[in-house]
């Protein structure tokens, strides 16, 4: 049908994360119609981004310096930690914006069945961080799935001779939620860690 | 949160088709983690398609040659022509890879809402290819819109006299489908078109 160059970044394109066929299509025929709109500019930041990305060498933030911006930010508070999974979940806590400590991403958490051991992740540096003091509390922001909670509990029995304050964020009803669309797990453990009003 | 190139790139691929910002972070965060195996052939990819793609003179499809794959090629039907509204349009009919004709790509459907009027689109050069002879048969391939039916009217009052026999795509239900979730127009067409066991 199309040109074998086209047929290659349409295959490229649709192995993106929530991407399929149908969809890298319409995107790469957009891209041709508007090339010098859309596919010139997309190139050019590809381009920089591609050139000037970093991964950060404290906390494991993607940015165009290293340290990240937020690990060399004069403003933030060095004495919180905040661990996360993954840089995505880094981003999502900064678009709150209410934290205004430093992060540390594991890149990961342990799991049985994918056969992730601590070693697997960037657990050692989170130790050094530690060790080498000024840090006052770790906050476990990851996942709350078994695996997620496997790991705090990994992390948080490591690091408990440490001296540092180990928290983890509160679990329950979401905003907005309906009670009736709540799984038992999460309405069991709003129940548990009920707190007076 | 992240650098601003990163911030950049975010928003150009937000802005693509089938895409938001939350999956457009999830995309530039997966290129970000695989640079070598991703997006530097993705880069790759989008450079030479920028650099070679054509659009065919002839008849509308994209390309990295003009004329076109299709219109150069000695395998299929000089005589009939298949007038689709879109370029992806012509991708879908290719998939099927039953049809052994050529195209015409309009470059849309008129109008009256939007404004779209006959000179908007590729009919002076599908007149042009009507006119140098040679073509027996056009089949408007239209979408199965209001303006779709429209435009397939208007070409074809224009070239009842060109002596080309003159054909649309079949419509009615389609296949797999449950006649309790067909609209009623579809219905009521299937029925009025019905054909003799």
């Amino acid at each position: 049908m199309a040109g074998n160059d086209i047929e290659k970044l349409i295959k490229l394109v649709s192995k993106l994360p929530s991407l399929g066929t149908r969809s890298a299509r319409r995107i790469v025929l957009h891209l041709l119609k508007k090339k010098e709109s859309v596919m010139l500019p997309l190139i050019e930041a590809l381009n920089e981004v591609s050139a000037n990305i970093r991964t950060c060498e404290i906390c494991g933030n993607f940015d165009t310096s290293s340290p990240c911006s937020v690990c060399s930010s004069a403003q933030r508070d060095d004495t919180i930690l905040c661990v996360v999974q993954d840089v995505a979940d880094l981003w999502a806590m900064e678009r709150v914006s209410l934290f205004k400590g430093k992060y540390h991403v594991l890149g990961g958490v342990l799991s049985a069945l994918e056969g992730v051991v601590p070693e697997d992740l960037n657990i050692e540096p989170l130790a050094k961080r530690i060790s080498s003091g000024g840090i006052k509390e770790l906050i476990l922001a990851l996942p709350a799935t078994i695996d997620g909670q496997i790991t705090s509990h990994y992390l948080s029995s490591r690091f408990k001779d440490s001296g540092v304050k180990i928290t983890t964020l509160a679990q329950g009803i979401p905003m907005g939620a309906e009670l009736d669309y709540m799984d038992e797990g999460t309405l069991q453990l709003a129940l548990n860690s009920r707190k007076v009003l």
